[in-house]
């Protein structure tokens, strides 16, 4: 992603290795500081994960396979740095699925390093190729609902949802994204935000809780979300708060999308009831940037993630095409690939009246 | 209410009079201070209503009432004291319902400070019953999501929402209460959350992200909410967020309840459409404690308030007895009052299985 800090034009990803370091954009001080986090070790890496330094469940499994590789490079049994990684979030697939890449990888004699880096650009790839396949749905004159962030931030580079964004703007389309600030950690007005002012294209932000209204009265054509894990029947986790703009997505006729590489689909789990949902430190929800939002002594509940069950979502944008919910299985390895080609006409958004 | 500050106990008011000054509770430094608002005259009493000093649509009618006694114990004219209050704050009802009541009252001679208290009195009396009729839905064991604040802080005293809680309470039922944050302004953590740790009510704050989930979950038997208007047909007005936890109850079968004294139903409209919703200053949304957490130069929206159709509410708990949406009608002054009196046996909320 190209950046402008201070002045600077930058050209940046979000995860990277250098030398014997994995380095990465730490998340925690965006958008008012542009740091970057260095990890000498895989232990650094998980912590790293652990504490959101990185985040968005395609750029947890890049830093993962990184952190492997750095594992590998210095001499620690691959196995047990995998199993330090895997423990740092539960509910993102990609995490997973990066990590049993690197075994096989590594397993295989590649070069850790350059196999990581090979998982990397496959990631960007992904992403490329979402943007192309969903840039469609990015009409002139559209108003797109998204939800956290799912852009280059929560991959490698390019990001899921800002994929088909930064395409249709590219080439010339203008269109207005309501950025939903994302309770609790606000990855919407702190890391979507920055990353849209970035681009050029036009976006506002809103509580979480206004998106209902600005659906009801007709000022959205597409919400448009990333996930962090979609099962075999298509139900997907993604951060806390996507169920809600589902259903209301669904109860207003708004078609609801969800940009996600293959690698975030988990096709070992039957339904969503199966992906162990993360519960965070009450904290994140009692205190904003360090400072107290609720009486001394209450408490919090803060699960991190929810589940919208397949039947509010109206596609998902792979970089295998457009796919609706019971065609999600046609993206198993080994599955025909060219019938998830071609996405269902019907399934494009259409300019709403409005109310 | 009583409250416990600094080791004393307190018993406060929302807004009183004491001699030619109206005083409240100052609820922007809540719940880290407790200061008190002193207004020498009504552009006083209207400038705290316009920056949130007091706030919730029975405490805004209840200080304009003792707003409009001030001016006319200071010689104004009570027709522009009441234009200035009227501008205020355009969505509650009560606002405008309260200045009727004091024009009436003061016009037919009466005691400008009496009438007011009288106003003051009537609406602990309106919460006292609300609490009567409603603390049968708080059942032993249930459940209870909350939106805002509709406790005593929003009222002279007692509260809507927080009414049957505290009776239930008082009557020795156990029962847990989740309380959205209510993004931006954080009524919900800052204020119910208070309210109910000073009651010794069982409560948990959550991000208002996260009552999607929770409800999917089994987990909420009742949703309990305010209103800052309700028109002829139901449709209520109250704070942003609040349409989306009615469609998620209603996509998850649990029954949303509105807790308000007639003064808030607006009989001159006939739907919500005809209700003037607020938009507040983007830093509302932009900046927390003064802590801005968007890029500098990002916009947001921030209407204050959502339109929640009456066919999303189960009843409304009234101080002349629960009414379904199709019995407003009941309500409007002159209309049979018996009628209203006695709920239908469904509209309890039952125990509900978990997910």
């Amino acid at each position: 992603m190209r950046v402008t800090w201070d002045g600077k034009a930058l050209d940046l990803k979000t995860v990277w290795m250098e030398g014997p370091t994995v380095r990465m954009i730490d998340q925690r001080y965006l958008p008012h500081e542009l740091r970057v986090y260095v990890a000498e070790s895989y232990k650094d890496v998980a912590a790293a994960i652990r504490e959101m330094v990185v985040r968005g469940a395609p750029a947890i499994g890049a830093a993962a396979a990184y952190g492997l590789a750095q594992a590998a490079m210095q001499g620690v049994e691959p196995e047990d740095a995998a199993e330090v990684l895997r423990a740092t979030r539960p509910t993102g697939h990609d995490l997973f699925f990066a990590i049993e890449y690197m075994l096989r990888a590594v397993g295989q004699g590649e070069n850790p390093a350059k196999a990581a880096d090979a998982y990397a650009a496959l990631d960007e790839e992904r992403c490329r190729r979402i943007g192309e396949y969903g840039e469609r749905l990015v009409t002139d004159g559209s108003r797109i609902l998204t939800h956290c962030n799912a852009g280059a931030l929560a991959c490698v580079d390019i990001g899921t949802v800002t994929a088909p964004l930064r395409l249709a703007h590219a080439r010339g389309r203008k269109f207005l994204v309501y950025v939903d600030e994302t309770r609790p950690r606000l990855q919407g007005s702190r890391l979507t935000a920055w990353e849209l002012a970035q681009e050029g294209i036009e976006h506002v932000v809103i509580v979480d809780n206004a998106a209902g209204l600005l659906m009801q009265q007709g000022k959205v054509d597409l919400v448009l979300v990333g996930a962090d894990r979609i099962a075999a029947n298509g139900d997907v986790a993604n951060k806390i708060g996507t169920y809600e703009k589902a259903v209301l997505a669904k109860e207003n006729g708004v078609p609801f999308f969800v940009a996600a590489p293959t690698s975030t689909f988990d096709f070992a789990i039957r339904t969503g009831r199966e992906i162990p949902i993360e519960n965070r430190a009450e904290d994140e929800v009692l205190s904003v940037g360090g400072m107290r939002i609720a009486p001394e002594g209450v408490h919090a509940l803060n699960p991190a993630f929810d589940i919208t069950p397949a039947k509010y979502v109206t596609g998902f944008v792979t970089e295998r095409g457009i796919v609706r919910p019971a065609d999600v299985r046609k993206l198993r390895p080994g599955a025909a690939r060219r019938s998830a080609r071609r996405p269902a006409k019907k399934s494009t958004p259409k300019k709403r009246k409005r109310r």
